[in-house]
């Protein structure tokens, strides 16, 4: 009964296999071997176009490396102010981009929009070199509150990003779970929609330790492989990134997973809305759920093993707040997440509820 | 008609002389002088304590590295959103505390208050090292919006901030006008209300360039010295800072100077409030106004050569609009600002306003 | 017929093993696992003493993290001119630490000695806040000339060190190598001898990608954690460094990989001092060779597919150098280096050389 | 009898008096007022060409500005190994450049020489991202060893630099005196010679606190302003700085400053090389003295009240080594010695040596 992470997994086994058969023989280090060389290709294959591509082997990496290349440092990023990148990353996206500020605008909502920026840009200074004049934009897909961005929602949040001399980033920590979700093309919710750079997430669908940076503005990579290399983030035996991504792109696995752990998210809101007791903060469209419960029965689920993590209460809808014995609590299912997991954890959950 | 900044002026008349006379004969550089050792004894003596004292030239630094000696990079400075640190240095505070995190807790409100603080601690993440704690409040004083914080205010502020395990920080840019209005000592909204590091500005209240850094807590000062020399803000011919230190604080010449502007702003308010058509934003309460006025006036007003700045809308007060041809202006009050200057002033907006 | 860095074979098998051992299954994240709490107390036994160790994957990230753990930003790192932190990793030190001073302070010989710490206190200025006052000694075993130093060697540079108030690193991407030639306990030549902190490199040994950071002197390890997760390098899926380090380690796995390492590189040693027109720039002590060679011969070498660099010329030993065809390089042996590839590479050579 | 160092005397009485004659009235704050614009046009004639010229408070902050605009973080700033921003000014580089490199790249020779660049890039790697690449050679007129490079001498080095692709930084902390010593056009060692960015130095040489860095490179200037604020530099009463600058301009009072300060060392030098026991350290070819003498000498004399510094014995000359009873001084002489320092001075060295 683990909805702890989808992080709390080990790699697919195809995923693993890849890297297995990888492993054997010698390679040049740095990344310049034939299995990275692969995956870059099957990255550009996957989005349909030309791009730069770079692999590192944690999310925090991956988004503050991309932020360093768009921002400078006197420079502010926005963000949703529930943003991983904002608030769960320690103050790393300042260290990488030098000093740039980090601003979260919105509140509340589920996502960022438009009205968002228009708001902020009416009302801050923009006299320089005194103000820290906003550059980049950063969006989290699928978002914080585990809902998904619409392909319009995202053309119009990249056309007031620009319409305010924006550049757009986008967290894609759960990209592929937004692409299970909304079945169209990556193309669609990226480069073509407006996005400058996408940070695609491998490690909570599948494989060990692998993220790409991908640059679809390719200016903006003239200087990553510095900035890499001197944040320690260029692995000398670089085949570990390309076996995974190979891996994990090969076949469409990495959205048969995706579309897995969405699947497990909608079986399990189902059984749960049918609960008195339970109220689900956020309409579930990924593989992400966020519930009030009882305290009690948060108790008892903890106490018999089950794992799943309180969260901020600042993530709870406007209008939404908790009762007296009420818990916020966060589900999330994997690639991994079993039939039975959910059956026995809903079955439980029923019994404390009906008793 | 100068409205523009209290920093438009020079130095006052005796600031100035004793200037001159301390350029006279040699003496050692980097601080290790004569005047620079009186100015440090003449601020114990006005906060009436033993305490640390270092001299910059600009706010900038005084705050920087004030809070850069206070906070680890992993931590986060929590302020109002309308902030001067925030908002109008440029990303100064990360620069100089390695990458900290700022963040504007509070909006709307002229003040930030304790209600502020517990409503951020109720929501945010603690669990380390994934979330940047707050280690430290920023509180300015005079307020951005004009406003002085009571003895009452301050005390109940450090009070919330320790409970919170935070560190108070003062930027006392007009710090000076702040003890004009509440004619109270300076320790008592100081280290005796628990405030551990004040910024004490000099320049926009008599000096050419001087602000003193002021450790009550002396243990933060450790790496003070180094923090300044590698900064680039060590001057050598450190007397600079000493002599006009020593002739702002001489004979209560900066009280003298800092009641002038304040009485100068109360005159100007009296004069306008007369006026239809001209509304007050926030009380006045020591040497800035926030006024809306017609915008045609303000195009005379400008255009006749007077000096001020149309301000940041979301410095309104909460429930006060614009109409539709209205502006937002601030106007300043110096030690310098003349009657005539007021009434020239106050003439042509009654001319404007009753034609 | 690969001499090009031990850097460029996989993991070795029973690594490889581990690993997918490990992948199943759930676990807590960030290295809150059973496997990661393992691989610790692995190296505390290894090291006969208690000690904090932390995992990241790269040598570059495990360096630098210590540095910027032992080291104020105001303050100078002493290291061998030809230190791979020096000349190889960017500007990563500077990076990590804030801004420290890196300092190479001795040059020609294979070796730091207490006489270049000597040397340089002798003639340094020790005024604060002005110099950037050393405040650690950086050592590299096996050294970038692929010497090996011994017990009494580290020992006496660890005296001098801490007479001059300095802290001990080493850096041990080479360090089984070390043990290996060596044949002492690992405690020996590390917190017996004064290193405050070892970073215990297996990747160039056997893991894919795995270097631990351990703290012998405990105190420096404060804000390890902070430093970790703001650059990035706090792996989600922690059990992934867990399980290489504990296949690494059991059964002294690591010593048995190191010492092939070191016996190909005496039996290529063997061979090619038997050959005229080859000339060996260092003694032979762990796993890698510097050699002067025909630049015919090495130009025909290479465009058979065999492997190797070139090294920098400023490795050549003093009073050794280069005759007009002449070219320096360096040959590395690794675990998986097979004595065909030994034969094959020297039969050439002998082919060449004797034609 | 100070002859501790050129920045222990005040400012200039032509100086002092235009610093006055500014300070009266209101202008613009932030180096926007007519003060500050005069002393750019002002610069724009000294050196005869178009140029962008800022002002700052410290030479420290006027060079690690500059270094700030010319190299990327993951480079390298040659220079001397006796240079003032390497050893004396903490690791300000470091700090302002985001962590680039500095490598000081000459030993024992008063000079930095096309030799010294020759050498370094025979030997350096340039393998990217992993060497740290110069970028940039930072020289120092007048030298550390109080040399001054002739034209002919600045021309090679920044023709060697071009080589090499590196941007040349002056020091130009006492550039005033090998303007004095050269007597030639400010123009001729500069921009004319190579030179892309100079940092003017008034300080030392009749100004309170104003440095000038000067980008001959224009393109290089382009963040400039952002890097002044956010790092504290930005005074807002500009005019301090706009009225030293002027009034040192003015009518070559600079000029006539620096040949006072270098004709009292030529007397003080002929003084003292006839007295036996005192031995020349170099060539005194602007307004400071390095010399050995005997250390009761040394004693006696700072024992009678007169300032000056013992001083780094790595800045004595190749093959001069200090006996046994002899100490290395520093003596400087400034635009304000009188001529009955000096008599009085050597008196007493005379009277020491001859007794």
């Amino acid at each position: 009964m683990n909805f702890g992470s989808d992080n709390q997994t080990g790699a697919s086994q195809r995923v693993l296999e890849m890297l297995n058969t990888a492993n054997a023989g010698v390679s040049h280090g740095y990344g310049d071997d034939s299995w990275s060389n692969q995956a870059v290709e099957a990255v550009k294959e996957l989005f349909g176009c030309d791009l730069k591509a770079y692999f590192v082997a944690t999310g925090t990496a991956a988004n503050c490396l991309a932020l360093s290349s768009m921002v400078n440092p006197w420079e502010t990023i926005l963000c949703h102010s529930h943003a991983h990148i904002f608030v769960d990353e320690s103050t790393a996206p300042e260290h990488f981009t030098g000093g740039a500020r980090m601003l979260g605008i919105s509140q509340g909502e589920g996502k960022i929009t438009p009205i968002h920026l228009d708001n902020y840009f009416r009302n801050v200074g923009m006299h320089l070199p005194h103000n820290p004049i906003a550059k980049v934009l950063s969006m989290t897909q699928t978002s914080e509150a585990g809902l998904v961005y619409g392909i319009d929602e995202i053309q119009q949040l990249c056309t007031s990003a620009k319409k305010h001399d924006l550049l757009v980033h986008m967290d894609g920590a759960r990209f592929s779970n937004a692409i299970a979700s909304l079945k169209c093309h990556p193309a669609e919710i990226t480069w073509k929609a407006g996005v400058d750079v996408l940070c695609l997430g491998a490690t909570k669908c599948g494989a060990l330790c692998a993220e790409v940076v991908i640059f679809f503005n390719q200016d903006l990579a003239r200087d990553f492989e510095h900035r890499r290399k001197r944040s320690g983030h260029l692995l000398s035996k670089g085949r570990l990134f390309g076996a995974q991504i190979l891996g994990w792109l090969k076949d469409d696995h990495w959205l048969e997973l995706a579309t897995h752990a969405n699947n497990q998210a909608t079986k399990l809101t189902e059984r749960l809305m049918a609960i008195n007791d339970i109220r689900l903060a956020w309409p579930v469209e990924a593989n992400e759920l966020f519930i009030a419960m009882p305290t009690g029965l948060m108790e008892e689920l903890l106490a018999s093993g089950a794992e799943f993590y309180d969260w901020y209460p600042d993530v709870l809808p406007p209008g939404m707040t908790l009762n007296k014995d009420e818990s916020f609590v966060r589900l999330v299912t994997s690639f991994a997440t079993h039939d039975d997991e959910l059956v026995n954890f809903c079955d439980r959950i029923e019994k404390y509820c009906n008793s």
